[in-house]
């Protein structure tokens, strides 16, 4: 601004003039946020909660059903143990997960640049996680399959914004069930060079899983650094079956690192009141957690969440609903105090298509979590339809979002420049910044959405009045045509094909 | 939970035996928000931002055009005038806001039980303000009318989620230019019951809006309290024309409140890094609030924020974006430092139509500007494309959101039924609560989305494969169907009908 009887034209530059700053995190292989977590409760709500899970676990104790081992362990350790029921003296299970559960880990990617740091003030996306559907606009919904699996896995390979390779991004149900888990870790290790995840479903196929990840990093780095995770569900309210604790025990002993996920649709798996279920699922996620410690003290685990609500009209789950995104908020507080990474959250619906009701549910569990915390944001990409379906559209969608978390999360520069005073020293009163100087060097920070469509109506009608959705249809194609399959020492791949046959023809087919 | 060795089965209830707990907040005229404020930014920065502000105010001034008795108000109040330029020591407009501004205020409305309280731990939403047309997704896009804007109080009337009346809830184009504020104010007043806003365009149309709040509620009433709200924008950067200032001074000399709004794209308006155009906001709407002091201290006035990015592949103005999300969550902590009611956020979003990216943006808009504290959300509900239309679906959907909202800033309860211990003890382990007696006792406050589709895939197909668009054009052509005329003494009605007639024969029609 200058007196307003000196009129200035803004300075305009040419094209070649632009210097283009790169936002710092957006390359970046996972988030470490600038923004402060949100503090939901007090400090005496929180001890409220914890409290209750203590008299959950004391009064009415957890069971673990057919694992001896597990049992025995946890007798060992102070728990008083009746048949297959654990009760725990208040405080003795957080005590057992704090003394050498680590509060931040490193999970490996074979390419270095990829390694992600899970806990502490970072956070990663990962896909949607256990579809057996998949969804195109083209071809509406259909059982998914190992080629879609290899598809998913490339978009979420190319898009800057997922970290992570996840895990079953979709079932590949052309596959025998007992054979696809290879398949499956062998895709995420060959089409991506990102971080992944391997199977839960039995402990046979856990440990194949790591078997695997010790042929592409080498049995010492596998024993010395956690190269794959996994994602096991309690069986709420208040059990563990004993399969789910023998995966756990099996990643544990390998070193290995463990998401521990209560599985809560308030009303159903835990009282319709989010402070029990909070307090339910805290009392659950503690109890596998120190399993891991029990196991090997010092293994990475993940405090997981997935408390959600349900519809009273249709008995189906519900997501992105204002319970949710509380018990996100308190969740997250609970997992602070207890020093420990924390998953939760995701691009949650129970849509069946990528249309409003999908992205308003999914914004509501995405930011959510990024407020309340979370390091690890399982389900970030393609969910649709309670978890059933990976949707390709939705995949593009929510990566969409995901990005804008990047840049939300990387936070607000308060520096000269932002203050940009000779930016007004150059623009008159009531006229507009857009030949400025400072507007030129920093207009490629702004953030703008890929599948957003903010042109003009005219414009957007000529073009065929297209929603995201159909937009986002054009771009995963697009992205699936210019993928370049990452780079792979043949001996590994050759290496990793040749488990796989050999520990295919061990055994039979089972499709169920 | 019982021992296992005894089974025991939930106990199940009749429908009649239900109780169904109401939320104590859903059909309260306005939130009362139980949650905290999310503070973004440490003191350290909210003062350097706030020292950003009194430096562009000094250094570079702010202009007021056309309009002298303003000038005078800020000369004789401290400030430097130079022609029509104003420049402010440091701390001196932040003093003349400061030292009369109420904290809060109450609006009345004609039905008491709809008065709104503004400001502190108060939040109310209003619908979209300003478009001239409408759109719905049988006619799609056309120019708004009378019709549409009675229908559109109707909605709003009828939604208890949505607090507030509003304003344009959009421009009746058949009607002349300087005659519609008349017909507008009155559809307000006759058609809803609840507060809303009054014409901001000239401070004759102002006044006439004014004049009929003292028909409906009486003069003492109008005299002694606020009854009807403006909203101005400044003319940004740093400039208020007279015509503005003049309406300020209008409303502010009858003791109504008014709403001062900088109005900012990002690298438009203001600088393209949001710190700048924080700071340029928070500098120009400290002197528009400074404005109302000067006329009549004490009087209401709201500090608006209106800042959001553009695109820079079309130019036009994008929502939901990071950048405006941070500056939300900076301008309320801004505006509570300051002690005054705060307006922010909004269904806001670029897109034509009522899909994803409606949906994803308008969440990203409303969650942040509830987290920053915003007492007053202008916008809430039927804003499409930039604001140039109001959506007859998209109101439905936003109104969805808005009740989602109600719910979640309404706390989350830390009581003994909350807790429910004896749910664990009718419940089995690994069974769930579906049956129990607390699951009956509560389960009527879960939220539930009435737009949203949760049904399973093969139900939904069956009933046409609806998207949540679809479902919301259902949804408000029953709710006009459903819609009964408040009451209003027949004298009033007459008195207001009289003075419109009056007044519309006094001048001849203008169409621009």
């Amino acid at each position: 601004m200058t007196p307003a009887s000196k009129k200035v034209r803004p300075i305009r530059r040419g094209r070649s003039d632009h210097q283009q700053p790169v936002s710092s995190n957006v390359d970046a292989p996972y988030i470490t946020r600038k923004l402060p977590c949100y503090n939901l409760l007090e400090e005496e709500h929180l001890v409220r909660i914890e409290q209750h899970a203590d008299r959950i676990l004391c009064e009415f104790g957890i069971e673990i059903r057919g694992d001896t081992e597990a049992l025995k362990l946890f007798k060992d350790a102070g728990a008083e143990v009746d048949g297959e029921r654990l009760r725990f003296e208040p405080g003795l299970v957080k005590h057992l997960v704090q003394r050498s559960t680590p509060a931040e880990f490193t999970q490996l990617a074979r390419n270095p640049k990829r390694s992600v740091r899970i806990g502490g003030a970072n956070t990663l996306f990962a896909p949607a996680y256990g579809p057996p559907f998949v969804r195109t606009l083209d071809e509406g919904r259909r059982y998914g399959t190992i080629e879609d699996f290899a598809n998913i896995v490339k978009l979420a390979y190319m898009h800057s914004s997922i970290h992570h390779s996840g895990g079953t991004v979709c079932e590949p149900c052309d596959i025998a069930v007992n054979k696809r888990h290879l398949d499956m870790v062998y895709t995420h290790m060959r089409y991506s060079d990102k971080p992944f995840m391997g199977s839960i479903i039995t402990p046979q196929r856990a440990r194949e899983s790591i078997q695997m990840c010790r042929l592409l990093f080498g049995e010492e780095v596998v024993e010395k650094n956690c190269v794959i995770l996994g994602n096991i569900n309690v069986n709420s309210p208040l059990v563990y079956d004993g399969v789910v604790t023998s995966v756990i025990r099996t990643y544990a002993a390998a070193g290995q690192g463990i998401i521990i996920c209560p599985f809560i649709l308030g009303g159903a798996m835990g009282p319709v009141t989010p402070a029990a279920s909070i307090a339910q699922a805290h009392a659950e996620a503690m109890v596998g957690m120190a399993l891991t410690q029990l196991v090997r003290p010092g293994v990475p685990v993940i405090y997981g969440n997935f408390l959600t609500t349900m519809s009273l009209r249709s008995g189906a789950p519900t997501f992105g609903q204002p319970e949710a995104m509380l018990s996100y908020m308190v969740v997250g507080q609970l997992g602070r105090r207890l020093g420990v990474p924390f998953r939760c959250g995701g691009a949650f619906t129970s849509s069946k298509v990528g249309d409003a009701q999908a992205a308003q549910e999914s914004a509501q569990s995405l930011l959510p979590a990024l407020m309340a915390g979370s390091n690890f944001v399982l389900h970030a990409a393609g969910w649709l339809e309670g978890g059933l379906v990976a949707g390709y559209e939705k995949f593009i969608q929510d990566a969409d979002r995901c990005a804008m978390m990047v840049k939300m999360f990387n936070g607000l520069n308060i520096d000269d420049n932002a203050f940009a005073i000779d930016a007004y020293r150059e623009t008159e009163f009531g006229e507009h910044f857009l030949g400025s100087t400072h507007t030129m060097k920093n207009y490629a920070d702004l953030h703008e959405s890929t599948t957003a469509d903010s042109k003009p109506y005219e414009q957007w009608l000529e073009e065929g009045e297209s929603t995201e959705e159909q937009r986002a249809n054009v771009i995963w194609k697009q992205k699936l045509k210019d993928y370049q399959l990452p780079k792979m020492d043949r001996s590994i791949d050759e290496s990793l094909l040749a488990y796989m046959e050999k520990t295919k023809a061990s055994r039979a087919d089972q499709w169920y």
